[in-house]
């Protein structure tokens, strides 16, 4: 717009920059005149630091990416009984949403329409599929009611804890960790009292 | 694009491709030629129907609201202890986003930059109210957990409830039934057998 700023980003900072820009405008809809303007500097500095947009937004889902799948490989989430691990990696799922809400709400945008996208779509699947893994596993041992179907017991915890990147704000009393029990709560033990 | 068919349209059908185009390439996206061209006819007769594209949008988010507003009015939203007018409401509204997929998916796309997507926004809280003041009722007479906030509980509801628009497709085995089932079992039961 103006002159320029001396470039002092580091390859973090002006990520952080660029997940903003895309989360506003979309990623399709962003250019690099867009992540110049918001960045403060010129085009030919965003270039010295990455290759293009696409690959900004490979590094910003692959932040989101290794936050979710490191969940999978933590104590909680590979040792105990398999109802366990679903709550483990439920409540780990929420803190990691909620740790890197700007990044998980980019992956939870993803359309498909390039390359990097269709590899986003292609790994939140995966990891979707370990989840319902985890659930059919406690299934089977009778902790999860069989009256509802896996896949679709799934989709709707995902449905729910995926919500969190459009409404939840940071805000005293309802912290990480709130956030985590309410999910739990609610998902597998219900909000009835009584049966 | 070529020769444009006989207008055969009425409000009701030219609406229903109005709201397809409208989900795939985003109402701020969409133009009237977008429009013309889905339907196969021309702009000229299309204003013949509606004033502009804002109509469509507003006819079609009408058709969302309308549909859920009217569940808060049937009888077993209103009869009976509150926790079971929870349960109605839950059931019905998953009913209504499958049976009006195309409409409700729109109304949950809307974004505010016009007029009427800022009144279909304000009727959509006005609809999360009113069913956070069934919770509230409910957990008043002791039925819902006291542990998790209301509003929370709600909006984590509503979470589940909306993200049926996203991965929702009709499927024998799983209608819409089945799927306000498991999101009653889930919402208010929890899926863990033991506790």
């Amino acid at each position: 717009m103006t002159t320029a700023k001396r470039d002092t980003y580091t390859p973090e900072t002006l990520l952080s920059v660029a997940v903003q820009v895309f989360n506003e405008r979309g990623y399709d809809g962003t250019s690099m005149e867009h992540l110049s303007k918001a960045a403060g500097i010129s085009k030919s500095s965003i270039y010295h630091h990455v290759a293009g947009k696409e690959e900004l937004l490979r590094r910003a889902v692959s932040r989101a990416l290794d936050g979710l799948f490191a969940v999978l490989e933590e104590p909680g989430a590979v040792r105990g009984r398999a109802v366990e691990r679903v709550e483990y990696v439920t409540r780990r799922t929420v803190e990691v949403l909620v740790g890197e809400l700007p990044y998980v709400t980019l992956l939870l945008r993803v359309r498909g329409n390039t390359r990097t996208e269709r590899w986003a779509l292609e790994r939140r699947r995966e990891f979707d599929h370990q989840v319902a893994d985890l659930l059919k596993a406690a299934a089977a041992d009778g902790d999860l009611r069989a009256d509802v179907d896996i896949r679709l017991a799934t989709r709707l915890l995902f449905g729910m804890v995926n919500s969190l990147v459009e409404w939840y704000r940071p805000h005293p009393g309802t912290g990480p960790d709130q956030l985590a029990d309410a999910v739990v709560h609610m998902a597998l033990d219900g909000l009835r009292t009584v049966r």
